[in-house]
């Protein structure tokens, strides 16, 4: 028969156990700083209705993985599609999810980590299918809430071991000010002007004016900016607000001034400066947190707080943790108020730069000791000391390949990198000894049989 | 804007806290057990190339979720297919993946856990997206390999709490020796046999008789059994050969006296003998073993031994941990000979079962402290306490809830079954103090503020 091709869809990726025992290690310690924040496993189903993560917003363009049954090989696909596709991300299911238990005790502080799916184009970092790991408090409408996205996203970032990082941080009610002010205050229009400020990080501002002044294409097309040059003023001082030129506090007193006829811009300042005060009571280094205006993050259900996460050594990778509030997200599904905020950790792209940073080393293996399998009459020994040192937590493995020679198993041995090695022949077997290699300082002694959990558990410890 | 339904499709579901608490430990404890036995951490993606899972072959009968991506909303649903779908096992995509990495250390052993997909109808304790935990050594030909996935299977069913269970097994070379002795050789007509036995468990013998009988419907026909009555009696005294009547000693005698002349058949009984002995050699107590000729498991790609688990307190929920050896499932993909064996543990299946037989207990919260949120000017103080906290690895909250009175917070961290609630208030603050209660012997006590952590730690110990 014709051989198939093992290949993956593009923009999907495999760990191998040399990439997934550091990865694996990353999302334990990440689990670990989740919950010690007191957030509360949830797990979701990969699969949702097409309406739910759509919101039926005939606007809505992501690109989504739209999934059906087929039954057998030969169906015709066209009938195999159902109203279902893949999520694209966490925060809709988990708003499906409060919605339709509303009598859980408020706020639901909750963390997940899977999979999540969108058909962009592939790149570097860029995957279709990629992890995320996610902690949001529902039902809070406390600026405390974001406050701790924030101190979680930090105190994640350095038990990961990323020194390097800048947490930038900004809010939306501060851009629908800016947007009332610069009068681009239309739903449609905003969201492309937003869009366009977004990209402040690697376009100059000369492009981003000709994007911002674009004119409609014709009478329809209501998300041309088509902005006038006292409104493109107008964003161009805001936007020089930065950090850079100014204090914090001054950029606060500024926008005070600008805001003071624009309600919703002086609710975004106030929010903006409590969260600012919290962060230098708790003595985060300020190296690793900054307001900035720019930051308005792509996605739609964004209403307060929003934040990003940018490695200073590997900017170009992008936001590695995002997130914001979203207090208008459950009202798609229940007439229940429940506002929210998070942020979510994209997994695969962080690990891809912490391993092109070298914060991540390959591992071989996790297996600790391994049993030579050299004489087939021995195979009963071997199972037995395989069991004693597995119920001592060793984490042990018996040779199985198919050569049998000392020097086949030794090189396996040293190919996965396993500490100790274990030779038991025929003349050990009479004499009850083990020999016991450690590979690390090439040393070799013989044990009693009957020492020979305690010595190895000496050897790692 | 209408409501959206906040519902899931079909054989999918959600995993809330109360019930992820225990299912985290529950995989947590499965790893343990997986990494103790030497098997390296492997992920692969979730979408598969059709072509991959389907091994191109016209009869494939299993129902798949078939995927692509949708361009915005409103793309006809046509046009979005492409020729992939999501895995139905974790056992495809690593032939798959070794194919693709023959420079592999040999033998791999590799653990996965992740979600599958399968359109079956959907009843209790069977999902449409399940988890599976899977363990599988490649590359490998010995019976040990074998033997120590049936050991896999019974240290990681204790581990669970689980003492009430069977691992049946059997090969499946003997049962390709009863096909030549039986005359049902035909590769269509055995995979047709061996499901009809498949049910023994279910049926009687007087059904899975009338279905052996069963005439062919027209000439093209070639999956019908349409077995002689002297087939049916040489099966039928095969299927006698049980435990409850015979010693496996007896059994492996007969069998060897039956096969005398079919190679095959021969071969499956030395199989079996050796990990017969393997298993008494380890002590493994017999009420959790047995060899059951009956047992055939229903995936095609099996070549040798095949394992299933039942449950005795539950057998009606059916294995929820299987597997077997499949030789030949690399060869799909590569000319290279990797022998391969594993098992499969059905995650939603299994905690299904262990919730009903009251071997999972529900947890509201991973969270052991929560700091009332009592006064909007202590703040600043909250989150301090909060940090100091988790520093010492206690999993910490401020309340954030909208509702300031101390009645409605202690209820939230009652209802919430948080064992530590600590109060600060004006008061408290003024004499330096904060007052620590433990919910669960509702003692109260003031504690120095700087003597709280080693205090509350104390507490949990």
């Amino acid at each position: 028969m014709a051989k198939i091709k093992p290949e993956l869809p593009s923009g999907f990726r495999d760990y191998l156990p040399e990439d997934m025992i550091p990865r694996q290690k990353m999302l334990d310690v990440i689990r670990n700083v989740f919950e010690r924040f007191g957030f509360e496993p949830l797990d979701t189903s990969m699969v949702e209705k097409f309406s739910v993560l759509t919101g039926n917003d005939p606007d809505f363009k992501m690109n989504l993985f739209r999934t059906g049954i087929v039954k057998g090989a030969n169906q015709p696909l066209a009938q195999a599609f159902e109203e279902m596709a893949l999520r694209f991300d966490l925060t809709v299911p988990l708003a499906r999810v409060v919605a339709t238990n509303l009598d859980l005790p408020w706020p639901f502080k909750r963390y997940q980590m899977g999979y999540v799916f969108r058909g962009e184009k592939a790149q570097r970092g860029r995957f279709r299918g990629f992890m995320q790991f996610d902690a949001d408090t529902v039902g809070s409408a406390t600026m405390l809430a974001d406050t701790e996205i924030i101190q979680l996203m930090y105190t994640t970032m350095r038990a990961l071991g990323v020194k390097n990082f800048v947490i930038r941080f900004n809010n939306r009610k501060i851009l629908n000010g800016l947007a009332k002010l610069a009068g681009f205050d239309k739903p449609e229009k905003r969201k492309e002007v937003f869009r366009i400020l977004d990209k402040m990080e690697k376009s100059s501002w000369e492009e981003l004016k000709t994007e911002l002044q674009k004119k409609p294409e014709n009478k329809f097309d209501a998300t041309a900016p088509n902005l006038s040059d006292n409104s493109i003023e107008i964003i161009e001082n805001f936007l020089k607000l930065t950090d850079e030129k100014f204090s914090s506090e001054q950029v606060l007193s500024i926008l005070k001034g600008m805001f003071k006829n624009t309600p919703i811009g002086l609710e975004g300042i106030n929010e903006l400066t409590e969260i600012v005060n919290n962060l230098q009571g708790l003595n985060i280094p300020k190296e690793n947190w900054k307001n900035d205006l720019s930051v308005a993050r792509g996605l739609d259900y964004y209403t307060g707080p929003v934040f990003e996460t940018t490695l200073t050594d590997l900017p170009e990778i992008g936001s590695v943790f995002s997130g914001g509030r979203y207090d208008d997200l459950v009202s798609r599904f229940s007439d229940a108020t429940l506002p929210a905020t998070g942020a979510s950790l994209g997994v695969d792209r962080l690990f891809v730069a912490l391993e092109i940073l070298k914060v991540i080393k390959k591992q071989k293996s996790v297996c600790q000791a391994i049993i030579l399998n050299l004489d087939l009459k021995l195979q009963a020994d071997y199972l037995q000391i395989a069991q004693e040192l597995r119920s001592a937590k060793i984490k042990t493995q018996i040779y199985m390949g198919e050569d049998l020679s000392f020097r086949a198993q030794l090189a396996y041995a040293l190919k996965m990198e396993i500490p100790i090695v274990l030779i038991l022949g025929e003349n050990e077997k009479k004499k009850n000894i083990i020999e016991v290699k450690d590979t690390r300082t090439r040393e070799q002694k013989p044990v009693a049989r009957e020492k020979v959990t305690e010595y190895i558990k000496n050897l790692l410890r």
